[in-house]
């Protein structure tokens, strides 16, 4: 399939890159530098060098999937928002391509029921950070409204940390834990998910999760 | 105070115009179709002449406030959502031009608290145009997430058709109903509204709503 990744030289556009190559998709990825992506990825990537912001709805509409993988610094944190209304918009009442969207934790429920981000909330120091979280969530919200496009999103356990792929459990919008009890998923486990997904789509206009077996 | 109003061919953009022009407001009618603005205010109308997908934050930055009275078919009712998202992505982190949006009134609850888009849906022949005040209630819902845009939004009463303007009675949250017991606005009235707000600001990052005495 014709893929195209956002945010590719981060730690799950990485993984993800590796694991699409690996099974044999034609791979682009969309980053602001060649060069870095070049270092990261190696001389055979694909390249679109463009600020997302700046894509057109031509630049995007050949691809099969799309993999939202946008990271941002949590001054910005709000720009995880606008990019998802700006691709929502550009494919009003298509099925395709598919926006495969890497929300956070923290929208999901935990054993009481309580949303964790709540949870989240609790932490010491969260001012450095939160936004980040508080940002997925309302793009999740933002998404379970929008009923005329092909989305999909996926978030990761409480950690999601770098680290090579194990077998994915899949839920849906419960926080996931492993048989010892740990809440981890590592950025090889996301990318298999996430391919599993694209090749056997399971969750239409939804949004599951990964834990680490 | 250099205004801009998009959808100023509407019912509400045309009362909103002529209310702008009498208080000495220099304002800015944003249109598809320039003959059809000048056939409904006036061979004086300043125009920009555009989709209003295709406006550039350039083409609005150095106005003061962007009244958004744009209207859509039942079909294309997602776009209310997605011209809201494009706008506040133009504004983020900014105090100028504050964003002003006319929303429906299926937002408001009613006295025992409920929504009245529940209401409305219990209505007979709904599917021709529910679509619309779905989409205003998701375009209330992904306002109230915004925090770092300058934007309010006003909701009119039950009903809103064209007429004089009367005193506006104004409200919060709740559908409002004058002594006689109609919930009821015109087209003046809510242009006299937004003026007011427009020049004597209470209501930022929230909603409002009006009533006819």
């Amino acid at each position: 399939m014709k893929l195209a990744i956002i945010g590719a030289t981060g730690m799950a556009g990485t993984a993800l890159y590796k694991e699409s190559v690996s099974r044999g998709h034609d791979v682009t990825v969309i980053v602001r530098n060649k060069d870095k992506a070049v270092s990261l990825l190696g001389n055979d990537v694909k390249v679109i060098e463009e600020d997302v912001f700046n894509l057109t709805k031509s630049d995007l509409q050949d691809f099969d999937v799309i993999i939202n993988a946008f990271a941002t610094t949590p001054d910005k944190a709000y720009l995880h928002l606008d990019l998802a209304a700006k691709l929502i918009s550009f494919f009003r009442e298509t099925e395709s391509p598919r926006l495969f969207f890497i929300l956070g934790a923290a929208s999901l429920l935990d054993q009481k029921e309580e949303l964790f981000l709540d949870t989240l909330k609790t932490f010491p120091d969260t001012e450095s950070w939160i936004s980040i979280p508080i940002e997925a969530y309302k793009t999740l919200n933002f998404l379970r409204g929008i009923e005329n496009v092909n989305w999909v999103g996926v978030s990761p356990s409480a950690e999601f940390v770098a680290g090579d792929a194990t077998v994915p459990v899949i839920g849906k919008d419960h926080l996931l834990a492993s048989a010892n009890g740990q809440s981890l998923v590592t950025s090889g486990t996301m990318a298999v998910a996430i391919l599993n997904e694209i090749e056997n789509p399971r969750f239409i206009r939804t949004r599951f999760t990964v834990c680490n077996q």
